[in-house]
């Protein structure tokens, strides 16, 4: 019955390969209509008439939604500042923003009244630079352009970077990114006076049930979320995205409606913040750092979501792993008119780390020293409490990082490639490091249902995105109550049936929601012992659980045999709840962060130097999981986001001229293939059993993605002496530079 | 906050009145099929063979289901015995039972290839009466017509016979009635090779998860049985009916398939039990009666169902009220071919107390005593043992008697009405009275999520067939977890979200779900008062929950802030279970019934003997409830179960020749209508707070129905002195007893 650590298929994979996975958009809801989003063609503008008695007048087109239909509700919502309406209201301020919904019989029909909606714009000027955004003498997006400014200061940088043997400052850029999740985000909302119920693509459904009730003046029991089949989120699906807009539009047609984006649609609803981090850092002559300042711009867009919380955690994160006595962070997050930045998959730490393990990189090559042997001196140790207050270190990134270095052949010492060689393919070694103390509240609860058969329903709020969790939350019921993997079912995401989980994201589900079903086992285990001591009329301490039974030295009896002798049929069923706080567990959970979860990659990469072109023999990435309850996804969890960041490392950017997104489509903007797939790509996995999870896992999938782009531009230098700081490594982008640096 | 004994209007009204109540065929399930039935013309015959070659070749059609397509499923079900296959294996016992179904893309292509099916059958004799069926020289319908006898005997009746004064012996006949719910019969299935998921028109949802699972070889964990919106039920819906055929089409098909009855296919899937009852009492000079011996054919039809429980609870109901020295019951469910029998709202009752109360009235007449008077003479009393080992009765069947005789005004004495006058229109009063101990097992469980705003969800799994148990449920948890009604929202019948509750029937719901709920509300309530205990500062006893605070002394905070202060944000629950089990609550539910059931009604009528119609001017029916949580839904309750009383009293019968039912539909099958209601219905309440339930309340909901049948004919004899011992008393019957007596 020991099901930790093994690499159990997924529960999903048959309905998955075979189709009948239903997602939201396979959902039928009796009396549904569907609804297509007119959206604005200007990046910023006044709207100043919208017309829509043409299109009301077309058959089969049921409702309108626009900005006149706000009365009795509260427009505005985001994660952090409640800045966006969900439909425009005095002006747009990205192309694409919802303007007006139509809701009709069918897609043609509601496409077709679109067309017939007319809408008149006062064009405005268009911010599209962070920097020049702040500069205070033009127009603003919001009433400022600032959105948020955070950021870290100890110590004297100004006194330390006079003592220092070197400085060194470098501008770092990284692209505007999407997520590109299979499945665009999708919504049907069905109001009435009564409540709402919406089946959503949301991460956090329980964060989205809380927004519509304040929204549309319900309490949260009239609200249910429910979170059928989800194709991928990446943090695109997190928080509240399109539900409110369907909500008004089931509102104003007075039935439920479907609302699914197509793939451009939603490249304008959300991305990853693009990057402008200016570093500047302090070294002794011995490769020892001593001061760190840096102005970080982050590109929010058009409205703030969670971009104050990314500048927050972009502001740690370019302190990377090491230890600093001297620091300046300032972190703006800055409004800009483009599709609003939010969550991706560890939020604001690939754009830090980019920029912070480059200029290692540079600083070691400037000192000679290896690039494993400057992070080594510098890197912060485990137990170490390097942020004040905060948790101590709980992970070995120096183990981490040598482990890595040692699988692609990297040693100590700096050994520079043979870039003397006349072959155009040039072979290349990088390494990048990041530390990431993962957002992860201590807030999630789960109930456990044991039926008189001596099955298992477990009921775990965790969105099951594609991650696999619904087998870990499985596996960690099977150990603990003792009952084989295959007689669980689990039951997701549906606010109306499954208990309060605050998120699925920040790598928080196995540990939080996984302690949270652990307990409620643990808690049907009790009562199974309860019952046990009266069946067998002795002590509860005589007992244990194990394999199904409850034993008492040579006698045992099932589970099922003790709920029918306690409801006197084959009948009835225990319940048991979990709950996890931050009160609960001694105050385990208290302090923040849960765990940290370390980066680390390390690539091996050859580049023609005739293309440009950046092919990847060997690419591992390093994960800490304090135990891999299922081994498989831990891997193929690390494995996706290193290939995750590989994207933006060497392919993807959206690109925008003038306010418009010129390629949200999957052939202008290309994301990685199989056949773009490093030769040899490796996890590996760091188990000391440490973590603050069930049976000590931590957390993991985040991590995979922060050091990619660093190490692979590392390795570029070591291959070419080339190196190159905007994102991504594009074979023109490389070509050019190698170009550059061979006429210099 | 008190909500117990308010009249608070039903959580379902606007959704029932506005149409947005989703029944089973308001559904859609991605990739939906539509299924149809082709069902035997034929009573009884021998299948030889079946042709869907045909059929299978009509563009349109996906599966077509016979005998053929049972390997590796079970079946055969039945809520006693399991001699009922879903689909016809090697032979038809009654017209109508399924032999084939076809799942197609829409419903005219389904119906279209039932033509293009060929069955050959060999007839065989049709049984059809329940007497002949046992004489043991002809057809069987199975092995044997004996689906089961049971009875009652105790002292010695032969003795008591021939020392008792008189002796009366009589045969009523009661006939075979449909419920006629508004909705009939409808299932969607969904089979894949992991489970099953079943949405149904399922009184017991959780017995149909039972069989499904033994019937397709899953475990409880992997079959769901939903119930939405459910149009009644009366018994109609109990245990498992169309569900396992649907199941196996969906198998074959591959697909998910609804089949939703026609009225004339839900006539032939259940009914309740035709009966024939001899009664031999002996009674003294005074009135008290000594013995009673009786013997019951109940028809039940092709197949077992229930019939074994109800020819059980027919042998016990014809007793009555009374007290008995020496008692001889048999009571023989046969077996004809006809649609089977079973649950219906008061099993075995209504044919029981037709029996039993219409010969105390000719018992008291030929003693020249009144009805109430020789009715008091003999009924048990509240705290009598009256059956050897079930609970002391804790009814007061005098009082009630007493209650309905004086407000129809009849007196203690014999005061036969004015039969003599010349007028066409003649009135006669009469009294019925019966006693049931409800079948109702201490067998529910229930969850209540407390929200971070104050506001509750509950989890129970009582199906809301149209009685109103969501409402009583919502105000038992928020009278005890002290949160207004309406910030209350229920959650009922699915399987694969609530837990676990026996049935829906028996007059259970309130007092066992009631408790259950209530259970659950207060370890909510216990949570609170211990978060509370820590917010103060303060040993928990100097706390109490009142109005959605706990209160201490002058201090309080509200439960939504107890929790923040748990979660350490907005977020997170609390869950709260509760059990009902027999062993629970001291055993105090251990004993058997739960409560007993008094069915009294007293009806004054009118019959004008020129034509046999029968008009009711006041109908009194009294029902010991002991809190009515809801008022007007008791009242609404025991009404409807007045009127369906008045159904099978005086219109409903359905009626068979050679084995073909003739009258399914409601053009030639009579129901009761608003122009039926007598001009003063009335439901009057005993309320003594003396129930199991929570606060002190009993189920009620059957009770109501026992009775009308003999309270009328009891009328009509005091009336016109003419006796009818067979029901209906439609016009054409009364018209031609009267015409019959006026000839002697």
């Amino acid at each position: 019955m020991d099901t930790i650590g093994k690499s159990i298929p997924r529960i999903d994979a048959l309905d998955k390969v075979t189709g009948r996975a239903a997602y939201v958009g396979d959902l039928e809801v009796p009396g549904m209509l569907h609804g297509k989003i007119l959206r604005s063609p200007l990046p910023h503008a006044v709207v100043k008439e919208i017309g829509v008695k043409k299109a009301l007048k077309l058959p089969g087109v049921v409702a309108v939604l626009t900005r006149d239909d706000l009365e009795g509700l509260d427009p505005f919502y985001g994660a952090v500042l409640r800045d966006r309406p969900f439909i425009a209201t005095d002006k747009v301020r990205y192309q694409g923003e919802p303007v007006a919904a139509v809701a009709a019989v069918d897609l043609a029909t509601a496409e077709e009244a679109l067309d017939l909606i007319q809408v008149e714009y006062d064009e405005l000027p268009v911010i599209s630079d962070t920097v020049e955004a702040l500069m205070d003498d033009g127009a603003t997006v919001h009433e400022t352009n600032l959105c948020n400014q955070s950021g870290y200061e100890w110590g004297d940088v100004t006194d330390a970077f006079a003592k220092a043997d070197h400085v060194f400052e470098d501008t770092f850029t990284f692209p505007m990114v999407y997520h590109y999740s299979m499945e665009p985000h999708a919504v049907i909302a069905d109001y009435s006076n009564q409540g709402i119920t919406v089946w959503s693509t949301a991460q956090h459904p329980f964060l989205v049930r809380e927004d519509l009730a304040r929204m549309f003046g319900f309490q949260l029991h009239q609200v249910r979320v429910v979170v059928p089949y989800l194709g991928g989120g990446f943090g695109s699906k997190s928080y509240t995205k399109l539900e409110p807009l369907v909500v008004a539009l089931s509102k104003v047609a007075g039935r439920p409606v479907r609302v699914a984006l197509t793939v451009e649609e939603a490249f304008k609803t959300i991305r990853r913040h693009a990057a402008r981090c200016t570093v500047k850092t302090g070294v002794m002559n011995d490769g020892s750092f001593v001061a760190r300042e840096c102005l970080i711009h982050l590109d929010t867009g058009a409205y703030a979501d969670n971009g104050p919380l990314v500048a927050n955690r972009a502001a740690e994160r370019i302190m990377g792993a090491y230890r600093w006595d001297n620091v300046k962070i300032t972190s703006n997050a800055v409004y800009t008119n483009s599709t609003p930045a939010g969550s991706f998959r560890s939020i604001g730490a690939p754009q830090a780390a980019w920029a912070s393990e480059s200029q290692v990189d540079i600083i070691a090559d400037a000192l000679g020293l290896g690039p494993l042997e400057i992070r080594l001196k510098n890197l912060v140790e485990k137990g170490e409490e390097f942020r004040p207050g905060r948790r101590a270190l709980d992970a070995d990134p120096a183990t981490g990082l040598r482990m890595a270095a040692q699988a692609i052949g990297m040693s100590l010492d700096k050994e520079p490639e043979d870039q003397g060689s006349a072959l155009p393919i040039k072979t290349g070694r990088g390494l990048g490091c990041n530390l990431s103390g993962v957002g992860s509240s201590a807030t999630s609860t789960a109930i456990v249902r044991l039926h008189v058969d001596g099955t298992v329903t477990v009921f775990a709020g965790t969105t099951e995105i594609g991650q696999g969790s619904r087998g870990v939350l499985a596996q960690i019921a099977s150990q603990e109550l003792q009952v084989p993997f295959e007689h669980i079912s689990m039951v997701s995401s549906d606010t109306g049936v499954v208990p309060y989980d605050r998120s699925t994201g920040s790598s928080r589900s196995t540990t939080m929601m996984g302690l949270a079903v652990q307990g409620a086992a643990k808690e049907v285990k009790d009562q199974l012992i309860e019952l046990a001591a009266l069946h067998f009329d002795c002590p509860p301490e005589e007992l244990s659980a194990q394999g199904g039974l409850i034993i008492r030295a040579d006698e045992s009896v099932a589970y099922g045999a003790l709920i029918e002798e306690e409801f006197g049929a084959r009948a009835g069923e225990l319940l048991g709840r979990g709950y996890v706080t931050p009160r609960r567990d001694n105050g385990r959970l208290r302090q923040s962060p849960a765990f940290w979860e370390i980066g680390i990659a390390a690539a091996k990469i050859e580049v023609d130097t005739k293309t440009g072109v950046i092919r990847i023999p060997h690419y591992v990435s390093v994960a800490d999981v304090g135990v891999a309850i299922n081994p498989q996804q831990c891997e193929g969890q690390d494995e996706g986001a290193s290939m995750q960041g590989l994207g933006h490392t060497l392919f993807e950017e959206m690109v925008y001229e003038d306010g418009q997104l010129l390629n949200p489509n999957l052939v202008d903007y290309k994301v990685p293939t199989f056949a773009d797939l490093p030769a040899n790509l490796e996890t590996q996995m760091i188990e000391n059993h440490d973590g603050p999870g069930p049976f000590g896992a931590k957390g993991l999938g985040e991590g995979g993605i922060v050091s990619a782009a660093p190490s692979v531009a590392n390795a570029l230098f070591q291959a070419t002496g080339v190196r190159i700081k905007d994102l991504p490594l594009t074979p023109e982008r490389v070509w050019r530079a190698l170009r550059d640096a061979a006429a210099k």
